[in-house]
């Protein structure tokens, strides 16, 4: 067994480990700063000080593990993923990126870089707790503020309660930032999608992650009774909003890269013998281009008013929310991309449709994430998995950008970087 | 002001002082033996009697109001509709074809005809409190069985124990039922649908109740991330049940006659970010004919089938309820349509797709519906209305059906009407 093979059974053995932590009797749920966190961060503090990394946990909760470059006032490089998770979760969403990255540093035996290497376990990314996601990482590029702070829980804890009550100092959250000293983020996480599964990939190399937009359309017919209304009178609006559905996917087809998901659909009165006069449905648009994502939110709302003008019904819609799409850092993506390559995999260079903390460090510093295969694209239940020959792949990977960015002038100042 | 006109106007003045008796502050809402039905049967039992009808409440809570024949054994014709409304119903559902019975008693100004007449105001036809339509007629025709008897309301009160708490003998359902000298059941009642109003007719001749055919469809996909799963590797549920939706529609439109319905639907998890892995939705089918139905029944089935095998998604489906197609009486139908024709109107001859006291009847007695323009087909609602004209017609309608029926010696022999 080669040594990454060796090294990627035991980060997979460390997950499973790790996914035992969790705030449910069966399953894992671990959500932000609850009490398995600090089994979690016991745990994850332990295998990297062994390494000779100083480890803390900053006012966030997110765990911090520095191993010093050759130079003590050496700039530093941060590899990370999030600690938290979904309830009923998987065991490497996320928190495979934290293990990979006490993998890597492993895999130096004590040899110092050209520049400092921190593990980041962001405390929050999946906006379980709070309803809104990233609370680690925002604390990390200086966006955690008060407005934040004070959202609670569904028992009404803020999140400033929630560190206080972990028994750290929620004044103290600006120490958290990231300085000029930082000379970009790596994120290694699972795909949680089947592209790279269907073409035969290892590993993927993020160049974006897609913009969203989120909207609700409302379908407003006339409820009416199914026995006694002839089929040219009725002002169905299921049948109305099935019609659009269908132009939605057939316009989602037809543009690349576009994905356009109606996923949730109710309609009123919404019994079997009435004829709904309303019916609402979500629409979920996400693309790599802000350009092309909001041209076809608008292509889809007119599909919808075409639609109901020629029904006779009328429909509204109102924006949920809307996140423009954020391009990883290029010189670091081309980096990753031969990192991959002198593994002898050829790297797929994707977009992701998920959000991702890499999404909120690249706010401030040059920013890169790798994919790893996700088999059946299963994520966010108890049958998510990771192969062993990825992992394996994947800390090969990250060894070698280790060593292209130690000869790589460039480290030496990170905006030769972005 | 013609005769029929001022009748059509007290008519109308009745059944809004009726609607006055509800078990809501604001609002008709009247069920099966609740105390307003109490008053409601003080009031209409008035009406009667002061016409020389002997009443009564028999044993399933039905208002009977008999007029006797110039000969005391003559056969008997029924005249009635339901007393029983929805929660926040219109004030002519159904008690309209009652008090149109007692203005044609009224507008015999005591003469005696070769049959006698009987006013039913059935107890139950809306099955809103106990979830089973038609229990009053279904006492005339003796199919009140024990079983419906246990049958309880959200209170646990059983339909047995209801009769008694209103001081009625329910083990006299038997002397209910209706004999052998029963000539024929006649039905006045609002359309409850668009189609008179849309040809500009006043009244509508009912040759059958359309039978029902009502399924729930369950169309299974996978469920995953509307951010990573692209297009062409999904197994969208709700696109899917939206294809077939839409295809249902077209198949309703091209055949001529038949109704199909979705009404209600839902998304599993019915999240705006997840593809959704199911969608459950109801079809309900009417169709004069039985056959047409069930070929049409199959054929949405297949086409679901097919659908989702050309998506990689299965489908199960289950039948909800099932009722087949009840024909009026032709030889009644046609004194219908000649006695709407003596008023000077065209009756349209018509399909009803609701069910109806005269599709429970026509099992024992031939039996006839006369539809009332419903304005905007609105039914089951305060706004529920009727034209002074066209009850008119119907009480026109009416008196001219004892004109012809009269003179027809098909009457004084039951078995010639059907």
């Amino acid at each position: 067994m080669s040594d990454s093979h060796e090294a990627a059974r035991l980060a997979i053995e460390r997950c499973r480990k790790l996914a035992s932590f969790s705030e449910d009797a069966e399953g894992t749920r671990r959500t932000f700063l609850s009490p398995p966190m600090r089994d979690c961060h016991r745990q994850i503090t332990g295998w990297l000080e062994v390494l000779g990394a100083t480890t803390r946990i900053d006012a966030a909760g997110n765990l911090r593990g520095f191993y010093e470059g050759e130079d003590s006032g050496a700039a530093r490089l941060l590899i990370g993923s999030h600690l938290d998770t979904v309830p009923d979760a998987g065991a490497f969403d996320g928190i495979l990126g934290v293990v990979i990255g006490v993998a890597l540093l492993k895999g130096l035996r004590g040899k110092r870089l050209p520049f400092g290497v921190e593990v980041v376990g962001f405390s929050e990314e999946e906006g379980v707790r709070f309803g809104v996601p990233f609370i680690g990482s925002r604390a990390l590029v200086g966006t955690l503020d008060e407005d934040l702070l004070r959202q609670q829980d569904k028992d009404g804890v803020s999140v400033y309660r929630a560190i206080e009550d972990f028994g750290l100092d929620a004044s103290k959250i600006s120490d958290a930032g990231v300085g000029d000293d930082v000379l970009g983020y790596v994120e290694f996480h699972i795909e949680q999608g089947p592209i790279l599964e269907e073409l035969g990939r290892p590993l993927g190399a993020v160049e974006a992650i897609a913009g969203q937009s989120r909207l609700e359309f409302t379908f407003v017919g006339r409820a009416n009774h199914a026995g006694t209304t002839p089929m040219h009178l009725r002002r169905d609006a299921v049948a109305t909003a099935a019609e659009w559905i269908t132009a939605v996917e057939r316009e989602a087809r037809r543009v690349p890269g576009l994905l356009a998901t109606v996923g949730a659909i109710a309609a009123m009165p919404g019994a079997a013998n009435v004829i709904a006069g309303e019916a609402r449905v979500t629409l979920d648009v996400r693309h790599r281009s802000d350009e092309v994502r909001d041209r076809e939110v608008k292509a889809l709302i007119v599909l919808a008013q075409e639609i109901v003008q020629s029904r006779g019904l009328t429909v509204r819609h109102r924006m949920l929310s809307f996140q423009p799409s954020v391009a990883m850092s290029p010189s670091l993506l081309d980096q990753v991309e031969e990192s991959i390559r002198r593994t002898g995999a050829a790297p797929h260079r994707m977009v992701s449709g998920a959000g991702h903390d890499a999404m909120i460090m690249a706010e401030k510093v040059p920013s890169a994430m790798i994919f790893l295969r996700t088999p059946g694209g299963v994520s966010h239940s108890p049958a998510e998995a990771v192969l062993v020959e990825d992992v394996a792949r994947a800390i090969e990977a990250g060894s070698n950008l280790l060593a292209v960015l130690a000869s790589a002038p460039a480290l030496q100042r990170r905006t030769h970087l972005a």
